[in-house]
């Protein structure tokens, strides 16, 4: 159905091959009931539309009711005026009528008129008068105006020939088919009911958790019950959580300087105030937050194993500093895993998970590198006296991840495909981190510092030059590379020069074209 | 690996079918060289255990480094000395030692000598001190506290023979199977690099919102850009963005009075004030809203088609009255059509969303219903002015719904199916309603009022009665019969005696003889 009342200029025409029959413009002044103009009442009928005619006149006929062309209370037309004005049967009038009065629009009143409601408002506004406009924008609540000064976080942009980009998996390595088969597969006996019905486990899908579990104690020495794992859709919905139970206004969270802005805008979304500590080589300086004991902080948030976006990595005498530290003052540690599955050459430190005796840390883990970053699967294992509050405020005030997803990872990771496929990303991710810094020193020689290459996907590299970050994101990118720096993660005053170099998504070639074309650039 | 150092009793036994060699047990006192019983180190090491023997080594002196029995700076013994008191090769002491060495327990020092680094702290607590345990339970959060007190919404309890249970759907006959092929056949061509990506659109899959924007034009009327469609993993993302975006401390939200107590929590939960407006029969009062101008209300919630749980319908002209109060007040409307896609005789109210003019409205769509629960995808139809500000604040603070899912999704709505499948259930839950209604009439003939028949998968009943809800669920339940009482929902005083009684998941057999059970008990 084609609507065309408020364009005079059109009278006959067609309209998407339709032909339209327009039956005049003339808004009438008054509201009695002889004084519509029935045979140019501004409606248009489409005989070719699919919607069927008494649906279209009703239709038309609610437009001229709520834009006041027929006010409340007034008396309508008869059914064989508006057949003659309309050119449709007497029963398509008939039918449309029904339909409006059992809407409300329209009331049947003595004899056989037909009047127009008296309970609609008399004319409804077309447009938001302009005050009312600026006033709904203004009345944002101060979170949605910070956020809405932020650029994207990913913004689909022209794609350089060699992006270096650290939120980047391998994309032709993914187990994408073997994944899209379970999916097709998961096995419905016992699940069914559940499946059919709202997920009645608010921690999650428990052959999941149960599957999880046994994966953290195998690859990470992390002795974790069931009843402690939590699934949850990602790092946002577990800092939401996190957020809404243990801050309140006005509490003080630490975060790494620098760090993921996500994570600093999560705790302050709650009203909660972040404090950014520095991070250095071995990772979030402990001492600062042991040394100011007056700090009322709830909850220290890290990235200990492959610091986002430095690289850094935690050392031993930090953590179990941090978890004695968290032990007395009753604070949590929440302990961010993000790309931890992937370690080249040295030995694994422990997760500060594996080394908490007080219970005192929050695990957050990710399957967003390891399988693909769309699967939206994350987990959280929790300290086991806050997993009853964590399931009630999950279950009141957040979704559960899809259980078709759910049940399609837990066949995954028990039929064993989980560790098959990390093993061979860890070979194919170590060759390209090693093509990496085989070319980052041959091209840049003593002009670069190196963090970060113990594990991960990506690396942090400073280089020694007088450009601005800004001058060599350009000319990289008019060279074909794209490289991201580390500036925006910063909360306070940021260093230069340095980068954050994800090879991840890279071909060896592709590696040291992309070193070389920066050196030309940057040395 | 067993480790039983602090049970005094274990000296050599069999756990779990391994032999464990028990190797003493006495705590030294000092620290210095010498002093350590290298012959009774209580050390655990188990030849039947999968885990490699420089593994348990290695595992086995961090344990005594961090219980302090090897105390910080001390000097470890010797290699040699540690081959014969545990009977293992030196290689495999010299490779824990490594271990430890490179994950920062141990350093080399001057000779041979091995020392535990300096920087361990010099014992680490076993258990939080009960102060502390205390300390962190109180300090969660008053959201936390509150919602920790609630009953879990859906909890496993015993299945009654015939539950009328509101949540339910009809379990038998959903389009799981249809679903299932989808989501192993979704297509890759354009969407595999989104796919391995990050999802970079953050309204979510664009050929799901472009499927959404048909299916509401052609099903409710709502003429919905896809730009304007955001999907989300469920009405609590849906509300948390909100909440986030609209809602500051000490903020006025009004819901309905009965309300399902999520949404109620879910604005509170950003520390607004939630009024609660009585509902009638013809849906929320809104004219009390209108006559208290002064009340700085930002926005209005409610479930125009279907009240829940009252089931009534919000009339015309207080659809009429309630856009143009939105549009001159400046507060938006958020409309939640939970069930909405099932009607029957009547023809449906307009949407709202289809009346909104003024664009003040803010829909919300579920698939929970039409689908299955478990599926957790629903949309949201925003203003145009706010589309921005929601995709910055959903990229920011919460998760997309996994992309293989919004893939099937799409595939299935583009197919025709979920339009032929609604078109199915419609059949089957109109009988079952029928039914329901006509068992009512029948047992309770005047003894119960009843609404909401004209929509949804439940109705409200009020039964004349005089025993309190309590006695009526026992009594039920011990008569095989599960249903709800309306009292939990209000958020002030509970009328007794009403109840919502949902049909979807059961055969007409069930129902006749669940209602013919209940008037044995009520009458």
């Amino acid at each position: 159905m084609t609507v065309c009342g408020r364009f005079p200029f059109c009278n006959s025409y067609k309209w998407f091959g339709e032909t339209v029959l327009e039956l005049g413009m003339n808004k009438p002044g008054g509201g009695g009931l002889r004084n519509y103009n029935v045979p140019n009442l501004p409606v248009v009928i489409s005989r070719q539309s699919r919607v069927a005619l008494p649906q279209q006149v009703g239709d038309e006929l609610k437009r001229l009711i709520l834009e006041g062309y027929f006010r409340p209370g007034s008396v309508l037309p008869s059914s064989r005026a508006l057949c003659d004005a309309l050119k449709v049967g007497r029963s398509t009038i008939i039918e449309a009528f029904e339909q409006l009065k059992s809407e409300g629009y329209l009331v049947a009143s003595a004899g056989s008129a037909t009047r127009v409601s008296e309970n609609i408002p008399s004319a409804m506004p077309e447009a938001p008068l302009p005050d009312t406009h600026e006033l709904r924008l203004n009345s944002l609540s101060d979170y949605a105006n910070r956020v809405h000064k932020e650029a994207l976080l990913y913004e689909r942009t022209v794609e350089p020939e060699i992006p270096f980009y650290c939120w980047r998996i391998a994309r032709d390595a993914t187990p994408l088919r073997e994944f899209k088969q379970l999916m097709s597969r998961f096995s419905l006996s016992a699940e069914q009911e559940m499946l059919l019905d709202y997920q009645e486990d608010p921690l999650g899908h428990r052959p999941l958790r149960d599957a999880i579990s046994k994966y953290l104690e195998k690859s990470k020495g992390i002795k974790a019950d069931p009843q402690q794992i939590l699934i949850v859709t990602g790092l946002p919905q577990a800092l939401n959580l996190i957020s809404r139970i243990h801050l309140e206004r006005g509490d003080l969270a630490v975060v790494e300087e620098p760090c993921y802005p996500p994570v600093r805008k999560g705790f302050e979304s709650e009203g909660a105030s972040t404090v950014s500590l520095r991070v250095d080589a071995e990772g979030l300086t402990v001492d600062n937050l042991l040394r100011a004991p007056s700090l009322r902080v709830r909850l220290v948030y890290l990235t200990p194993t492959h610091q986002f976006p430095t690289g850094s990595r935690l050392s031993l005498a930090r953590r179990l500093n941090l978890l004695t530290w968290a032990g007395t003052s009753g604070a949590f540690i929440v302990e961010d895993e993000h790309d931890s599955e992937f370690t080249y050459g040295a030995n694994p430190m422990p997760a500060l998970k594996a080394l908490d005796k007080l219970d005192s840390v929050i695990y957050i883990g990710n399957f967003a590198k390891v399988m693909f970053p769309s699967l939206s699967v994350a987990y959280m294992v929790l300290p086991r006296d806050l997993t009853g509050v964590y399931a009630k405020v999950r279950q009141y005030g957040s979704d559960a991840v899809p259980l078709p997803i759910q049940c399609a990872l837990a066949d995954f990771i028990q039929r064993g495909l989980l560790r098959k496929h990390i093993r061979r990303m860890q070979g194919i991710y170590e060759a390209r981190r090693d093509v990496l810094l085989a070319s980052l020193s041959w091209y840049f020689g003593d002009k670069v510092q190196i963090r970060g290459e113990h594990a991960g996907l990506h690396l942090y590299v400073r280089f020694e030059t007088t450009l601005s970050d800004a001058e060599i994101v350009d000319r990289a990118l008019q060279a074909g590379v794209g490289i991201t720096p580390i500036a925006p993660y910063y909360a306070g005053l940021a260093p230069q020069s340095e980068f954050v170099l994800g090879f991840a998504d890279l071909e060896t070639a592709e590696i040291r074209e992309g070193i070389r074309r920066l050196a030309e650039i940057i040395l």
